[in-house]
C-alpha cells in the first residue's frame, strides 16, 4: 500500500455468508481478494488495499474501512468511485463510500475504535429474510439482565477470558468504550465499540451475555469472569452469521465523515 | 381444500427471490409447490393449499397465509407444525405459525384485509443486505410530499388508473384502508392496506407516489389521477423485489392472532 498514487478510503459493505472472512488468502474467495481484482481491472495493474479489521468467515459489515493508492493512471475522482467500482464488484459487496485521505492515513492503525453488533433473531422458526444475517435462539431471554450485565465489561482490562485461545497476543489488554443491549421484538442487539478486539472477542461478550440472559450467570458474576482471566468461565462464542461490523472510527483529520446513527436492524 | 381433515391456517414467511410467485405451476418453483410438497410428505398423501393472495414473481411475504385440511393420519399437534415443516422446507420459505380454524376457514375469503409494504433504499449504492428486498432509488425525493399525497388513496373507490392492465377483472372497485409512507434514511417505506387488490396495483401505488416524491405529480393531482381511470395518468409499476406482503387480517372468530405490529424494517 505505500508508494505513489492516490491515498483513498473505501467505506464497505458485505454479505460475509459467500466470503472466507476479509483477509486475502490463496483458492479462497474473501473480500480483500474481491476488492483487489476489482481496483486491479479498473487501474490495470494490481493494487493492494488494508482493512481496518479482518473479519471471520461469515461475519458481515455495513462500514469496513479499507485504503489504497491507487495509481496516478486513474482518472476516476474519489467520489464516483463507488459507482465505479459497483460495476465489477459481485453484489455482496459494495463499496458504499469513497474518500481522499491524508499520505499516512492507514485503515487500521488510523483507527480509534471499531464498533460490532450481535444480532439475535428471537423466534423459532428462522426467519427467510435474515437467517444468513442474524443468529436464531428462540429460549427465553432477561434482556433487562442481559442490559446490567452489559457495562461490567467497559474499560481497560485484559480480556483474556473472552478471547478466542487460537492467537497467541502480546497483550489481551484492550478499552471497551461501550457496551449495550437492546431488545426490540423479534431482536435482540448486543453492540460493542473498542479500541481494539482479541480474537472472536465480540462472540465471547455476545456469548457470556446470552448465559446471563439465561440465567446461568448473574449480571454481578462478570467482573469475577474478567478477573479470572479464565476463557472457561465465560460462555460459548456464538456463530459468525450473527456478527457485523458496523464502522470504524476515526480521527475528524482524517478526512472520513462522522459514523452514521447505526440504522436498526442491522 | 375441502373434504375431511383437520383445517389449519399457516402463517408463511418467505424470500421472493428464489420463487415464480406463490401461485403453482408447471416446471416452476413456486410458494404453493414448495408448501404443498412439504405437506404430502409429511402426511404421506397430496395436502393441497389456498393462499390469501397470489403474490408475484419476486415479491416476499413476511405474514402470507395459507390453510389446508391435514389428514387424519397428521398426528402432528398443530402448534408444532411449524417446527416439524420447517425441517421439509427451504431456508428461504418458513412457516412462523400454525392455527387451528374453523371448518369454513377460506385463506382468500375469510380475510378482510391484506397489507403490503413497498420498500425503498435511497442510496446510489445499491447494500448487499437489502438488495434484493428493497428497491434501490438515489434521487432526490420529497417524502412529505409523497406523505400529503398518499390519503388521496383511501377509500372506496374505482383502481383501473393503478391496476395492471393484463387481467380483466369484474369490477375494479376495491377498498383502501390505509395508505402511509414513512421515511427514515436510509429507507422510505410505503404501507398499503385494503380488502383487495387489483394485479399490480401496490406497486403502480408505489410508481404513482414516487412521481410525486419526484415532482412529476403534485399531491393535489391524485384524486384527477385516480378518477380518470387511465393506467397512463399515473405512475409506472414498480419492481418486485421492492414489495412484501406483511400480513393478513381475519374476523377474531377465525382464531388467528391478530397481525403484528409491523417490523422496521423490512
Amino acid at each position: 500500500v505505500n508508494g505513489a498514487g492516490r491515498p483513498v478510503a473505501l467505506v464497505l459493505a458485505y454479505h460475509g455468508a459467500g466470503f472466507a472472512g476479509f483477509q486475502r488468502q490463496p483458492g479462497a474467495r474473501t473480500v480483500q481478494g474481491v476488492l483487489e481484482r476489482a481496483l486491479g481491472d479498473m487501474a490495470g495493474r494490481p493494487v493492494a488495499v488494508r482493512g481496518a479489521g479482518r473479519t471471520d468467515a461469515g461475519v458481515h459489515a455495513a462500514g469496513q474501512v479499507a485504503d489504497c493508492r491507487l495509481p496516478d493512471g486513474v482518472r476516476v475522482p474519489t467520489a464516483r468511485l463507488p459507482l465505479a467500482l459497483g460495476a465489477r464488484l459481485p453484489a455482496d459487496l459494495a463499496v458504499a463510500e469513497a474518500h481522499d485521505v491524508p499520505p499516512d492515513f492507514h485503515a487500521r492503525r488510523s483507527a480509534l475504535a471499531k464498533r460490532y453488533r450481535y444480532l439475535i433473531w428471537r423466534r423459532p422458526v428462522p426467519s427467510p429474510f435474515w437467517r444468513q444475517c442474524a443468529w436464531s435462539y428462540a429460549g427465553r431471554l432477561d434482556a433487562p439482565a442481559m442490559a446490567a450485565a452489559a457495562p461490567a465489561l467497559v474499560g481497560r482490562r485484559d480480556f483474556s477470558a473472552l478471547a478466542g485461545s487460537a492467537t497467541p497476543v502480546r497483550s489481551a489488554v484492550r478499552t471497551v468504550l461501550s457496551c449495550t443491549v437492546r431488545a426490540e421484538d423479534p431482536w435482540l442487539a448486543i453492540d460493542v465499540e473498542a479500541d481494539g478486539f482479541l480474537y472472536h472477542m465480540v462472540r465471547a461478550i455476545a456469548g457470556t451475555l446470552l448465559e446471563v440472559g439465561r440465567g446461568a450467570l448473574r449480571p454481578e458474576d462478570l467482573p469475577a469472569v474478567l478477573c479470572s482471566g479464565r476463557r472457561a468461565a465465560a460462555g460459548p462464542s456464538l456463530p459468525a452469521n450473527g456478527l457485523c461490523l458496523l464502522f470504524v472510527r476515526y480521527p475528524a483529520s482524517c478526512g472520513l465523515p462522522d459514523p452514521p446513527a447505526p440504522v436498526w436492524p442491522p
